[in-house]
């Protein structure tokens, strides 16, 4: 099969010739259909965050199962899934409290034994990236990587909620739980951002302020629920944030991962506010609170994957998107080649397109 | 009446000849019968955070409803009462929310017009404490500053309800709402960290790590329910208390007040736990956490004495007493005098006392 392969930090992706192995006991083949191109695959390809190479990378997709391992019951061939990178083991101490994101099971990460699920010409190890590695005209996952969705679904559309839509919807609706009326503000409107603001609309969220330097996704954000635009090229956001709700939010949500906007997802939070952080602040940075800004009961969590139980909340966005509430037209703005991959980071990069999404 | 007066930042108290005002219409005149000194106080004494001068400080106190306003049903002479600074108005949007701790109500806080709630000789304005005062023979209070309690219970036992044991009790069962089997750290085993500890106790947690500096609050600590301590003069705490937890807890409480203590309460987390800052950070500094460890779904919140609604907390915590779970005289430790109040403050600095009581 061909898969785009990161060889060293801050090259171009090159297309090679991989074989992939045969399904292990609770593994699952997947013929790949769709993958895209997420902001944090390009801050590995950047070097932010540390990741063996060679690797194939990608973690965002949807497929059609091809062949399962001789334990696996839950899908057959030809069942439509929904990968995620939050493979859980179903049985550890997070998964059975109801938190299968925080799942550190090594043994459903790659079974026990195995260097590599890929072979080919080179002699060093390739690496498999996030146990998916979407960028590849094949995948071979562990069982619990998958969940099954309605054939009815468009599997270019449903690759997008793998990741993004599940990382920025979960975020808002898992791990803040925001209720309905809820005054929220979100900073960042890529993908992950546009999903946390469609999921506030979802949710009924009173107010909800988005926050970007983009004129183009402010209104993207407007039309996907967005009751007032923040450019931060106009206007200090915090500033703004407060004079709109008489004094800050209830509920602020980090959708970039940079050390400014972190500290202003905090100081944009009225008494008692809730600032989630979602997008990845590069290793080893650090973040800056006043400490006395604590004192009236202000608080900040990370939530990683949308705190996602997928094999749940990935069905029930699906049904969100086939009902018409979830918007995913909206922001799947080009479908690319595997060998176009290059083109779409530097798109992304240059801030042109929401989404760019690899159809084989 | 007499009443202990800051008029210079880290200069001595002095005992002054002060006349309090008759009560207005929604107010309460107390005779004081107790009142603890708090670190707090110590804070604003050496001007840590800034507070218009000269005050009578004081904020932990209990008494005896001398006189009532023309409006007040809620209490009448005779009365014992626990004071709180968090006094509220009941109306505006925090109160009915359920977070009256948050109310911003300013009419509560000084009947409007009234420039001071006492008169003296010299000129300048004499300004109240946190709506309070402790530190004097009679306080002038909003009726809703005061809660009534049983008369078995001990008044100056009391005293101590009224801040450092709500605050500290509060910020594990009503901020952090631990439950039952939970694993909780508390760093700083003063006044406030040993009602934490004695709260995670009452509330059944699983493993109760105190961190402290002191031999002797560490084995106190241990008689209120602490399962394991832990001396940083001795150990790196973040590294021990990962060790005793296989990775951290799930709560860790800051009772302190620096930014070291801060940063080791989120270091000390396992992924998805909560740190909750409950003492007061001096005003404009700067706590840091890697934006990298809040991904998997760490958490850090601030606690504002004790989350509480002291109408229905604190005779929750007389009963507490009353039935032998709340052992609080376990951490008076000494009665003193109206005029011996700045050798009190000698001796908490010097760490020789977990709290001491002015009795009236």
């Amino acid at each position: 099969m061909k898969a785009a392969v990161l060889s060293e930090i801050n090259k171009p992706l090159t297309i090679e010739e991989v074989s992939v192995n045969k399904p292990g006991p609770h593994e699952v083949l997947l013929r790949t259909t769709a993958a895209g191109l997420c902001h944090s695959d390009l801050h590995f390809i950047e070097g932010l965050f540390p990741t063996p190479l060679p690797v194939i990378p990608g973690h965002e997709s949807a497929g059609v199962v091809e062949q399962v391992g001789a334990e696996v019951t839950y899908v057959k061939p030809g069942d439509h899934v929904i990968t995620c990178l939050s493979v859980f083991c179903g049985t550890c101490e997070m998964c059975t409290a109801g938190r299968p994101v925080l799942c550190t099971n090594a043994q459903v990460k790659m079974p026990p034994g195995a260097a590599s699920r890929f072979t080919w010409s080179r002699a060093e190890k390739l690496n498999q990236f996030a146990n998916l590695s979407s960028f590849a005209e094949q995948m071979l996952v562990h069982e619990n990587a998958v969940v099954k969705i309605r054939k009815e679904m468009p599997l270019d559309l449903a690759a997008l909620i793998g990741c993004g839509v599940m990382t920025g919807y979960g975020a808002v609706v898992n791990t803040a739980r925001i209720k309905a009326g809820d005054t929220v503000a979100v900073i960042g409107c890529g993908g992950v951002g546009m999903a946390g603001i469609n999921g506030a609309a979802i949710a009924g969220a009173g107010r909800i302020i988005a926050v970007d330097t983009s004129p183009t996704k402010l209104q993207l954000a407007a039309k996907l629920g967005a009751t007032d635009l923040v450019n931060p090229k106009e206007v200090d956001p915090v500033e703004k944030v407060k004079e709109l709700t008489n004094g800050g939010v209830e509920y602020s949500f980090e959708m970039l991962g940079t050390k400014q906007t972190v500290e202003q997802a905090f100081a944009m939070l009225r008494a008692g506010g809730t600032a989630t952080l979602v997008g990845m602040v590069p290793f080893g940075q650090k973040v800056e609170f006043h400490g006395y800004d604590f004192l009236r009961e202000r608080r900040v969590q990370g939530s990683l994957m949308g705190s996602n139980r997928f094999r749940t909340d990935m069905p029930t966005l699906v049904d969100f998107y086939l009902s018409g509430k979830l918007h995913l037209e909206d922001w799947m703005s080009a479908k690319i080649k595997l060998s176009e991959i290059n083109e779409g980071f530097a798109n992304m990069k240059a801030g042109k397109v929401m989404r760019s999404v690899i159809v084989f």
